[in-house]
C-alpha cells in the first residue's frame, strides 16, 4: 500500500486527506475506501423503497453526463442516481468526430466548467479519457469514469462487489470465476482489481486463448481455457458480454461454437457450488454467453446487480461531491 | 357488464377492487370508471392556471416514456403531465431493430424495473405491445398505452370525451360523426369504444369503402360513405389524421380528390347542427382533411383538446399510481 | 428615443408600461432597459457560488427550448439558466423540413401554447423567426431570441456587455474592436447595437472587404480592413467565429491566409492597450481566428463570457416572465 500511495493514479483520485475526489479506476484505491463505498451504497439501497424515492443531498448541483460513446443503459443509471440525489442532470452526447483533437475536448470541458458544472460522468471509447479529463478539471469538479475503452469501468465493478458481499458477506473464502472475452473487457479489468483488493480467496478467468490478455500472468488470477475446470467449486460466476464484432474477426469461432464451449448452462453449472450466484453486466446475449434457464433461474442475481448499480452510483457521486464541497482544492 | 368483467382485458387493467391499475384500452372499462377518469381530469384542469403549475402527487416517482415509435408530440404531453405531478421522467427511445425478439424487449423491461421504475408509458408500432408489457411487469408497476399499432390510443379517446362533455354536458342525446381512415386508426377504435360505453345516442363513421374495417358491422356505429349524410344534424364532428402513405398505395385517390370528397369545409358543415363542435387529434393536414377556415373557426375545439390532454393524462397517471401505492399486487 | 418608441420592434418587445415582454433584438430597447438587464444579471451572478445553485423564481413554469437549428451549446446555457430558476424545461428540436410552411410552424406553436408553455426560447436559421413567433403568441407567453439567421443574437450581445462592464466599469471612454466576418454575423449585429446604445466611445470593425455588410456606413462604426490599425489602442477586442463554409465559397482565402491577415497573436496585440481584454463567442477555431497563446492568455476573458451567459439568460428570462405574470396582455 505504501508504494501504491505514490502512484499518479492514487493522487489523482484522492485528495490530500485520502478521501475520494474522482472515481476513475479501482487501481489506486485502498481496501478501506472500497469498503467505505460499499457501506455508503448500503445506506442508499433503501431509498427506492421509500414512497418518495429521493434524498436532497445534491440539490442544486449540476451533473453532466458527458458521453462520447452512446450507451442508453449506463447513461440511464447515472441519470436516475443523480435525480434521486436531487441533482440537476445535463445529458451531452458528444460527436466524437467533432473532438478529434485533445484541445477541442478541453475547450468543451472548460466551457461546461464555466457554466458551473460540478461533476462529469465520462464515457469514452478511448482508454484513459476519464483520467485525462480529471487531470484538467478545476479543483471543485469531480470526474466519474463510466467506462473508457478497454481500460476500466469501476462503478460496474463496485456494483458487482456490492452484489457479492450481499450474498456471501465476505470475500476471503470465495472462489470467483470470470468467463469470456477478458482481453477487450474493461469490466473484467476493474472486477479483478476490486476482487484482489478486497482479498478474494481465488480469482479465475476462463477464456479462449485468443482472448487472453498478454499480461494475464501479473493479474493475480488463475487462467483456465476450459469451462469445467474453471467452474469447479466456484461460489460466484461472472459472465462477460460477448461483443458480436469479435466473431467477425479471426478471434472467435461462430456464436454456436462459442456457446458450446463457454456458454453457461444448468448442466455445466453442476460443477460449481450449490449456492453459486450467477452474474452478468448486461445486456445479455441469450444463447451465446448464457442459456435462458440459467439467466432467469434462481441462482441468477443479474437484475439485483442492476438495482445495486443505482445505489453504488449514488454512493460514489455523493462521496466525491461531499469531499469537494468541504475541501475544494 | 357482468360478462365483460370476466374478459382478460378487464382483469389486466383493474385490480381486485376494480380500481385502475393499467390503462391499455377503453375496452374492458366500465362507464363508472370512464366517468371517474373524466371527473379526476376535471380537478387537474385548473392546475395550469395556478402560478406554480405543479402538484406534489407523484414526487419521487420514476416515470419512463418507453417509445418504440417516435412521437415528439405525444411524448411531450406525457412528459409535461408527469412533471406537473412532480414525478421524475426518463425518456427512452428504443430502436425497434434492437428489440426484434420478444425476449429482448422483456430484458429491457426487467432492467428498467430493477432500476425502480414505477410506470411505463408505452408507444409501439405493433398492436398489443402495451398489453404484452402489462402482462409482464411487477405488481407495483403501471403501464399506460400511448398508442399501439392500429389497436388503441385510449388517453387520446378520453381527452376527446372530456372535450365533448365540457361542451355538451352529456352523451345520451348526441350524434357524433367520425370522418376518415377508420381502418388504420387506433384513435377511432378507442373513440368508438368510449362513445359506446358512455351511452352516446348515435355514432356515425364516414369513410371511403377502401378504408372501412371488415368488422364495422359489430362496432355499434352507422356507416356512411358520403360526407353530407354523415354530417346531417351532427353535434360533434371528429376528423382523423390522414396518413400520407395511404395515398401512395391503392387505398386512396390523390390528396385533392380526398379533400373534395371528405375534406371538411364551412359549406359542407352547414348540414350539421349550428352548435356543432369540430375535433381533430392533430397534427392537422390543412387542405386535406380540413379547410383552415374550419380548423381555425369558432366551432373548432382542436386546441382545447390539446390542453385537456394534459389534464386527462395527469388523471390517468395519478389514478393508476395511487392504486399501486396503496395496494401493491 | 422618442422616434424609436414608435417602431414595431419596440412595441413588440415591451409592454404598455415599457417593461420587457419578449427579448428579440437589442434594436428597439433603451439604454435604461439594457442597464436594467445588466444589473439584474449581476444579482444572479452569485447564484452558482451558492451551495444550492437554484432560486425558486420560475418554479412551476414551463420553458420550451424550440430549436429549429441544432446548437447543443446555446441550448445547454438556456437549459441551465432555466433549471437554476427552478423552471421545468422541455427541449424540442424541430426538423426544419417538417415546418416549411409558416402555417405548420404556427400549428406547432399553438399546440405548445395549448399545453400551457410559458416561454419559448427560439433558435432558427431564418432571420425574423423569433419576431414572427412573438407576433403570434398568446398575451401571457414570452419569446426569447436565441439566434435567428444573420439577424440577431441578443443574449450573446448582453453577456458580452456584462463582461465588458465588469472589467471596464463604463462604456463611454472605450474603444471596442470587432474582428471577423461581420457580413454573416448575427452576434456582431447585436453587439454593435448594444455598444452604440450603451454609449461606447468608439466602435471599430475589422473585416475583409468581401465580408463587409453593404449598410456598414449606417452602423455607427469605423471600418478597418487591416488588423494593425483596427487594434491600435483598443480596450476591448471581440473576435467572431469564422464559419468554415465561407472558405469553400469565393469570399475568403485559405484558413492559413486568414490567420496571417486577421488571426489574433500576441505580437499583433501589442498595438492594443496593455489592459485590453480579449473576447470570443465560442467555440474557438484555434489557429484560425486566434492563436492559443492569446485565447488561453491572461487577457482572455472568453470563459468568463460563458459564465456570464448563464447569469444574463437568467436575468432576461425572469424579467420577461415577471412582467407577464403581473400584467398579462
Amino acid at each position: 500500500m505504501a508504494a501504491k500511495s505514490l502512484e499518479p493514479g492514487m493522487s489523482l483520485q484522492l485528495d490530500a486527506n485520502g478521501k475520494l475526489r474522482h472515481f476513475l479506476s479501482i487501481d489506486g484505491l485502498s481496501r478501506d475506501l472500497l469498503t467505505d463505498i460499499l457501506d455508503t451504497a448500503e445506506s442508499f439501497a433503501a431509498v427506492p423503497e421509500q414512497s418518495v424515492k429521493k434524498v436532497p443531498l445534491l440539490r442544486g448541483k449540476t451533473i453532466v453526463n458527458l458521453f462520447f460513446e452512446a450507451s442508453t443503459r449506463t447513461r440511464t443509471t447515472f441519470e436516475l442516481a443523480a435525480k434521486r440525489l436531487s441533482a440537476d442532470v445535463l445529458n451531452i452526447n458528444v460527436n466524437v468526430s467533432a473532438t478529434v483533437k485533445g484541445e477541442t475536448l478541453l475547450d468543451t470541458l472548460r466551457n461546461l466548467q464555466a457554466m458551473h458544472a460540478d461533476m462529469f460522468i465520462v464515457r469514452h471509447a478511448q482508454s484513459g479519457a476519464a483520467h485525462f479529463i480529471a487531470e484538467h478539471v478545476q479543483p471543485h469538479v469531480s470526474v466519474i469514469n463510466a467506462g473508457d475503452g478497454c481500460h476500466a469501468h469501476p462503478t460496474q465493478a463496485m456494483l458487482d462487489m456490492f452484489t457479492i458481499r450481499r450474498h456471501k458477506q465476505q470475500f476471503e473464502k470465495l472462489t470467483v470465476t470470470i468467463i469470456g472475452d477478458i482481453l477487450h473487457s474493461r469490466v473484467a479489468r476493474s472486477q479483478i482489481d476490486a476482487l484482489n483488493m478486497l482479498g478474494t480467496g481465488e480469482i479465475r478467468i476462463v477464456t479462449p486463448k485468443t482472448l487472453l490478455p498478454a499480461e494475464a500472468g501479473t493479474l493475480g488470477v488463475q487462467v483456465h481455457h476450459e469451462l469445467e475446470s474453471g467452474l469447479r467449486n466456484a461460489d460466484v460466476v461472472i459472465m462477460l458480454r460477448l461483443q458480436r464484432e469479435r466473431m467477425a474477426g479471426a478471434l472467435l469461432p461462430s456464436a454456436g461454437e462459442y456457446f458450446r464451449l463457454y456458454g453457461l448452462t444448468e448442466e455445466k453449472l453442476a460443477a460449481a457450488r450449490d449456492d453459486v450466484i450467477i452474474m452478468h453486466p448486461g445486456p445479455i446475449n441469450r444463447g451465446i454467453e448464457v442459456d435462458s434457464q440459467v439467466a432467469d433461474g434462481p441462482r441468477s442475481v443479474i437484475l439485483q446487480q442492476v438495482s445495486h448499480g443505482i445505489a453504488v452510483r449514488m454512493a460514489v457521486m455523493s462521496m466525491a461531491m461531499q469531499q469537494t464541497i468541504k475541501e475544494p482544492g
